[in-house]
């Protein structure tokens, strides 16, 4: 049975590829899973029907034989659990790609997301000068410890696996904030995994759903 | 092998129970597995010995049998996929409950840590009394959505899990806040994690670091 994936009618990211579905729908394409997407207005996700799929009222979910599942890191880790692709063999190594995983999730992410939510909904606030720079400098210190153990590596430990997958993902938030540049091995690491034809395709895909509700006026 | 985590020496929580090595003594103690403890100071932690064992320069760690990890979330699902008794046999049911341990620490905890640091470090800005009731109501609306999908259930999903340890684990940070005031049933959520007897000893254990410390003049 084919999963089904939900995603944003009209995606606040224009397109960007920076909802949360992206990294699952680049997950099914690394391990050659094909699936089924759901569209949701924001309205639609804070409706009971979505709600009982999703507590928290967002997307992604995934639905598959009876399942159901919400949070982009489990679903993700789900569909690396039943493919090759996107964890080691090896137990050990398998453990620390889960580590990276969640580190992805809840050390990167939160402090990339907490800058780029200031800066959304805080920009014109009078203290945004003075907060921006703090913003700024908790994620350098994330950017350079990562920086620091990606050192030359093409991946964080070994193959490329579902921990890389979500770290690039989490990167891919800070493109247009230009902090990338004072580490070229997390630029060079970033678009190494853009590069791989499974994001691509996961790329053009959600594109085509943000096109379509632009051209359909959505 | 018994394996041996990192915990602070001197725990800025007081001995709370606050720090992320707390949910990782729990899990060890929910399953019964014996454990060592290397306490560091603030300094240690950023030393190149330690970030040699965690890129972020944090506590916890988890060695065992030359397998190192990082990430409290990793260091807990790797134990309960170890031993029985934080994770369900059933494969839906197992990946339900992962679905609740990230969403406990990439969901809930960001915002609640955000409120946290802002509290602790911009508490004496001229803004904080404005950003006080926002990031308050960012924590409220997740406590809503967690409140109305656990009901009246004792816990998330079916039998006791490491998703409810992680999720019980992260509202303790709110205690002393009275934010979980307006949600009886998390109040009584979160009483019934601490009343297990491994969140006891786990607390105990933690508790007696804290003490020492302060005894000794650490």
């Amino acid at each position: 049975m084919i999963p089904t994936i939900t995603a944003f009618q009209n995606s606040p990211d224009k397109g960007r590829g920076m909802a949360r579905d992206m990294p699952v729908r680049w997950a099914l394409e690394e391990v050659g899973q094909a699936y089924d997407v759901r569209l949701l207005s924001f309205a639609a996700m804070k409706e009971p029907a979505h709600l009982a799929l999703h507590p928290f009222g967002q997307i992604p979910t995934y639905e598959e034989d009876g399942l159901v599942l919400f949070e982009s890191g489990a679903i993700i880790l789900h569909i690396a659990e039943r493919h090759a692709g996107l964890l080691p063999a090896d137990p050990d190594a398998r453990a620390r790609a889960i580590a990276w995983m969640f580190a992805a999730k809840s050390t990167l992410e939160p402090t990339i997301v907490e800058r780029e939510t200031a800066n959304r909904e805080e920009g014109e606030k009078p203290w945004h000068a003075e907060r921006r720079p703090i913003l700024d400098r908790r994620v350098h210190t994330r950017l350079g410890e990562l920086s620091r153990r990606l050192g030359e590596e093409d991946w964080l430990d070994g193959a490329f696996s579902a921990g890389d997958l979500l770290t690039v993902n989490v990167l891919r938030r800070l493109l247009s904030s230009g902090l990338l540049a004072d580490y070229p091995n997390l630029a060079a690491y970033e678009a190494r995994g853009e590069g791989r034809p499974a994001f691509q395709r996961a790329f053009a895909a959600q594109r085509q759903v943000f096109d379509a509700a632009q051209s359909s006026g959505a």
